[in-house]
């Protein structure tokens, strides 16, 4: 019996995890987090065009996950910090290079997907 | 004014790509893919669960970005043949990488979800 995980496998919990990190939102919060700490409306103003709602369940994934750890000071107003956990920040390089194929190849593709349906 | 793609920029055209292969039937086709050209019911056997629906869809929105190719051999019955292309075998190195962490970290996430919910 094979227990290692395969993804290619039917009922594998890998897959779930693809659907995780895949995601272009979780994308550019881990990588909008990969200098540090930043507060909600910081991460708001990074990544341009995420609702607040979105950016909200996309954090509590992220947490629930073990990807990024959410810490309240008690301040007047408190304030609420989201931070990369190890986890998160061993998770950075393969993600940061999806990223980073995704910006190198748009024009290619945004180019074939044109003469595709032209 | 700065021309170079941003994802974190509203309206690049990266982030459309990103959707396309952070997705998770993407990471799996583009992977079985690496060996070589495979035949539909190959690909559908090799990616446990995927309907035909869905192997259509992601492979035909493969095809329009540039990164699949679809070969039809005039032969009876007419074999149909699908393989990466150059730009598709240049994602397969960070599309990979995904794979393998999702694989590699399935378990770990799991256990930090049951912790958190529980």
């Amino acid at each position: 019996m094979d227990l290692a995980p395969d993804a290619f496998a039917r009922d594998c919990a890998s897959r779930v995890v693809l659907d995780r990190i895949g995601d272009r939102w979780t994308v550019l919060i881990v990588v909008a987090l990969s200098d540090g700490a930043l507060r909600f409306s910081q991460l708001r103003s990074k990544i341009e065009g995420i609702t607040p709602k979105v950016l909200t369940q996309t954090l509590r994934a992220l947490e629930r996950d073990g990807l990024v750890t959410r810490t309240v000071f008690a301040e007047v107003p408190p304030r609420v910090e989201y931070e990369l956990t190890d986890l998160g920040r061993d998770l950075l390089a393969p993600i940061d290079a999806i990223r980073v194929w995704a910006e190198d190849h748009a024009a290619r593709i945004v180019a074939n997907r044109e003469r595709h349906d032209g």
